[in-house]
């Protein structure tokens, strides 16, 4: 793996390994001032990290449905690198729902553009978005 | 608005424009050999113009099944700028179905990662993804 590619691939699975445990301060201390976001629940672009902050405030007393959560991050991909380097990726959650396997919760489109500040790299703009299940594609 | 964001705005008009009448070849004109791609209705994100080119194929055989369409772009905004430049934008799309007024036909949010190559920007990033409608969000 190309050394840049295994930097953001690290600090995003950092953040990655504490959201699916309903921790959002991963990302939150990944993602710069001037942020910009989409996901599936999101009816406008949120912009800035006050504005994103609020929004997953309530994610922190919320109690996950499931257990055992992990995923699967697939064929991560970064783009650019000098200033700016573009990460994508398709991601698989999984969990167990009450006296049940493990199963799919969701699949993810990812894409998670990070911006270098001297030596740290930081989030600058994130576009999450649900893969549509087999058999519902146009 | 800043000269930068205008720039990229015209470029990505110019391909909607064409996009909303079932043309694919203005926004394959404008993305570079290396492109990633995610929609809605992509399993897995598509790399390389090639495979967007062959995914794509099939539109320009289509009938719209609407008439008189056209789009607002809400709110496009513009970050990075150096080589590459991050623009993201919601999109909102109407049309007419047959024997009925102009209705929206759907609600988008849109990142297309631009890259300078000379005088030119390519895209080699898009990700498109429909905003929930209300009601149905988390």
């Amino acid at each position: 793996m190309d050394m840049l590619l295994g930097e953001l691939v690290a600090l995003e699975q950092c953040a990655l390994d504490r959201w699916i445990a309903f921790d959002p301060e991963g990302y939150l201390d990944l993602q710069a001032a001037d942020v910009t976001y989409f996901d599936p629940f999101t009816e406008k672009r949120v912009d800035g990290l006050d504005a994103l902050r609020a929004r997953m405030a309530p994610m922190k007393s919320m109690k996950p449905p499931f257990t055992d959560p992990r995923y699967d991050m697939i064929d991560p991909k970064v783009q650019g690198g000098g200033e700016i380097a573009v990460l994508t990726f398709n991601l698989v959650n999984y969990g167990r729902l009450p006296d049940a396997p493990e199963s799919v919760l969701a699949r993810w489109n990812a894409t998670e553009v990070y911006h270098r500040v001297g030596e740290r790299w930081q989030i600058v703009h994130s576009h999450w978005s649900f893969v549509q299940p087999q058999g519902q594609s146009a």
